[in-house]
């Protein structure tokens, strides 16, 4: 029933908790979870109050009512959360809405920073938000992470919800006016992680008043294909006495929100500040039907900080953490010295690569640990979004569980078996998977590399994958060996792109085995380009291939007046006069 | 009549008039031409002979009747070439053959060396041929020039003819086995040349006998639009007693020719060793109608020695001999230092450049002669062939005159006065010319500037000059001040190439003003070759600009296993290597 209704009808939310409990004379010090046990006829009242002011929903009074933060109480964390979900179903009877409203099991922030800020470990978040579900997972309709500030915490939390119920779940994140959330996050990455962990309603709330919101909201309107929720505060608060005050009134707050109900938000309510006066002139408004939105179907991976968009625009996938044919690399993995990988990782995030692949395929280590802990450090250095590049579903399902961001996952191909183990775990994880065209052998000519990127496409539909979240790779072949089909590679690029799906090369395998093998790179990537590759694999420490990109985007009127290419040559030469002044010198 | 014939029914030509004035008692120091006077009813029954064997034209007996080789004659050459034609008409009235035979002025080499191998000029050697035609333009039906061994004095005499008379024009040549006229002719070129030259048949004469010419005449068959004539040899001679023997019988002699008679020869006849016996043979043949051949239609030009094909591969021309922008170069050619010029076309012919184009125009200087000059310098020391560029109509056309080849010629535009001006010159010399898409502006859209390609080609068209001969500029755009117009210079070359015409493009432009520009100019080469440039305009030293062609070329199989790019980046790393080793050491 829920789930029918959501995304069509509007559905409004409760307004605060804490400003009911304040002005029933809640001290700053006070633990608001206890007032389950110690008074459940207030928290039932406000409920109450919420529900005949129009709410759809009413939230728990179990915001920090997670095992770790709850030591400091005398009750049990499992205790109070009965009791808080007790309380909503007495309010619920109380106002007669048994049938026809829902309970949303409230998970705030756990109140400790994860690793590498503070020392919070990822399965130890995930362990604390499972526990609190578990407690009444057949108890309630629907569980809010709400007031989210790390997407990192937002991954386990999701995790332990799916993993450990069937409940639906929607997240909430609050963003500082400069649109990031205190560790970082962006709307877009928000919207495009918490999507692909498969969120029933993802949204904003706090942070900032409906007027402040507004950009935000718009932005979430404009990139979330899942139903948006927005939970404003009642304005911008001032401090009158040492106490937070909220100005905004009812009817001003709900007049802020007509454009973007009009636009398509399909949850809202209120947060800090807002009372069930609020909700009844929200519910005054009477929108009724939820509009339609659609969403630009686009490529797109993340780290936790940054989204890169695929389609559309060339972006560059640093190749140089991949161990095959490095000796040192290899040695390094080997021998654990991880601060050659992490050099690896910032000279290519410096040299301007968009994406980088890392890849710990070496003979007798242990992929999956390795995988997990070299994804882990890199993700802590670098701002840009990862590509988990093994055969080894294992370590690619390890490393996408622990990898905060929206993954690239390289790769499945058209063989059955290998679809089978890497769709769920592109499924569940949200990544992006890329697709090679081959199955037992790589076929000759465009057509066939096509009918597999067809396939590949159609099982991942089977699994709910969607097509902007495969890319397909072509397979450059080699000059060298297979000289004839080098343009089939192009042909294909064509045809996918044609398809309106994304394609991704690794360029330099077209000249080995021959002379000058850059001047042969940059040739087939500029025609590469031209038949639609996306995401080309390559080094971007190789100053001319990189900067064979930046004059494709000259010329065909994408770098627009030629901005970024003058900066990056003119700066180049000057470098280079530098350099050259330099060695002179040492000479 | 003669003109209506040719071409579609199969035309006779007589045998050897030497061969038979040898049998009649001539001796090694005799003139022949003489015998026209002193022995008019010899020289009249060896045509009648003919005529009664089935020829349908008949030589005069004025191979070598040019002023300066009967400088040693008692008789006026003039008396010789009216006594020859006489004889020639007396034969046809004793045959009975007035209204179905024909009378070819014979006019063999002049038999001295034109400059720079010998001494006489261009100009000597087309007044000599004018002399000859005068006399007897009204009383002859088509002017045979035969047994030439070097084309720039069929070039000359092709002129001469035209210029001075309305008689059709048939050439040919002599090639040795190497398949190269004595001056380095190869047929394609001789074919490429003359045909442009407005000739009315061409072919190949002496040489060979009929078994050793197959080849040659296969390659004119190929290659010519216009009809092919054939004179061969009776087989190879022999030296015997100080005597040359040939020792083809008659009957072998057409055996031999039957192929190539199948294959579209339109006229076919012998040289030296055949008799009245041989064309009787032809005749019995019994071939009537020749085969009509097609011929593909390609964009070539050509110089004395080599023929650069335009269409299906790209071809470079050489840029740097373009005073714009060059100081030294326009001080070289003001202080008339052409060694400096000499010194550049070289190298850029050593770099690997196709063709050159040859720019002289620097404000004060007479660009007309300077032109002349300098093509004439150039063409002395470069095989390859040569644009002449110049906005000049004069300096054009003075140039294409003493030009050794097909030039390219550039250029003609949109407008009209602009066409009516060159187009003439294109069509009389036979020249290919390159139509900028510009009328009193570049129009920004790439259709535009299509249908002012379209407006060039049918101008041209009006003035008899086919498609093939015409290599449209789309213009090159420059980055920095119409960036959003450089893609649609892209977007034209593709839609002229889709119309079957060629392209040429000057790279350079796009990066004027922009840092780095050789990494743009490589760039929109790449993208521009993939759209279907014929012709880049760059600078052949410039040796990434040179080895993206190659490299372009091995990714779309045009350079067979890479053979080339192989040779030349091995080499060229090796030289790099080498210079920097001396570096080394030297510091
Ligand atoms: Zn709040
Ligand atoms: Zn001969
Ligand atoms: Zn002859």
């Amino acid at each position: 029933m829920l789930l029918e209704r959501l995304g069509k009808e509007l559905l409004i939310f409760d307004g605060a908790m804490g400003t009911q409990l304040q002005v029933a004379g809640l001290k700053g010090g006070d633990i608001p979870e206890e007032l389950n046990i110690t008074n459940p006829e207030l928290i039932q009242d406000i409920h109450v109050a919420y529900l005949n002011a129009g709410a759809d929903f009413i939230s728990t009074n179990t915001f920090g009512c997670n095992p770790l933060k709850m030591e400091e109480s005398k009750y049990k964390y499992t205790h109070m959360i009965k009791a808080a979900v007790e309380n909503a179903k007495i309010a619920q009877q109380k106002a007669n809405r048994v049938s026809d409203s829902y309970i949303a099991l409230d998970i705030g922030p756990i109140g400790q920073l994860l690793e590498p800020a503070g020392t919070l470990t990822f399965d130890e978040a995930y362990t604390l938000v499972k526990q609190q579900v578990e407690v009444v997972k057949d108890e309630v309709d629907v569980v809010l992470l709400e007031t989210m500030s790390d997407l990192y915490e937002v991954k386990a939390a999701i995790l332990a919800v799916k993993e450990n119920s069937d409940l639906p779940v929607f997240v909430t994140m609050t963003f500082e006016q400069n649109r990031r959330s205190l560790t970082g996050t962006n709307p877009e990455t928000f919207v495009n992680v918490v999507e692909g962990l498969g969120v029933d309603a993802l949204g904003v709330n706090c942070s900032l008043g409906p007027e402040e919101l507004k950009p935000i909201i718009e932005e979430l309107l404009a990139t979330a294909s899942v139903p948006v929720m927005i939970q404003p505060n009642a304005g911008l608060p001032t401090l009158e006495s040492g106490e937070t005050v909220y100005h905004l009134q009812a009817d001003e707050f709900s007049n802020y929100l007509i454009d973007v109900l009009n636009d398509g938000v399909a949850i809202v309510g209120g947060c800090c500040g807002t009372t069930p006066a609020f909700i009844e002139e929200l519910k005054k408004l009477n929108v009724t039907n939820v509009k339609q939105r659609s969403v630009e179907s686009l490529t797109k991976v993340s780290s936790h900080t940054q989204t890169v968009t695929i389609t559309n625009k060339v972006v560059v996938c640093g190749e140089r953490l991949n161990p095959t044919g490095k000796k040192k690399l290899k040695k390094a993995l080997l021998e654990e010295h991880y601060d050659e990988v992490l050099v690896e990782a910032i000279a290519q995030e410096q040299a301007g690569a968009d994406i980088l692949d890392v890849n710990v395929g070496v003979p007798g280590i242990d992929e999956v640990a390795v995988m997990t802990k070299v994804i882990k450090m890199i993700q802590e250095v670098i701002n840009l979004p990862l590509q988990i590049d093994s055969s080894s579903a294992d370590a690619i399902e390890q490393a996408c569980r622990y990898y905060n961001g929206k993954p690239l996952i390289n790769s499945v191909n058209g063989k059955e078996e290998v679809m089978r183990s890497i769709f769920p775990i592109v499924k569940k994880y949200g990544g992006t998977v890329i697709g090679l065209t081959l199955d037992n052998e790589i076929p000759l000519t465009a057509e066939e590399r096509v009918d597999i990127a067809k396939r590949i496409i159609e099982t991942a539909k089977e699994y709910g994958i969607d097509k902007k979240d495969i890319i397909i790779d072509c397979l450059t072949l080699t000059a060298s060996a297979q000289q004839k089909e080098v343009k089939e590679t192009l042909k294909a690029v064509e045809m996918v792109n044609a398809m309106g799906v994304s394609t991704v090369l690794g360029v330099s395998n077209v000249s080995f085995g021959l002379p000058n093998r850059a001047l042969l790179n940059r040739t087939f990537l500029t025609l590469a380009m031209n038949a639609g590759l996306n995401l080309p694999i390559i080094n971007p420490l190789d100053n001319e291939l990189m900067g064979t990109i930046d004059a494709f985007n000259v010329i065909n009127y994408i770098d627009i007046d030629s901005e970024h290419y003058i900066n990056k040559q003119s700066n180049q030469s000057k470098e280079q006069k530098v350099t050259a002044t330099k060695t002179d010198f040492t000479l």
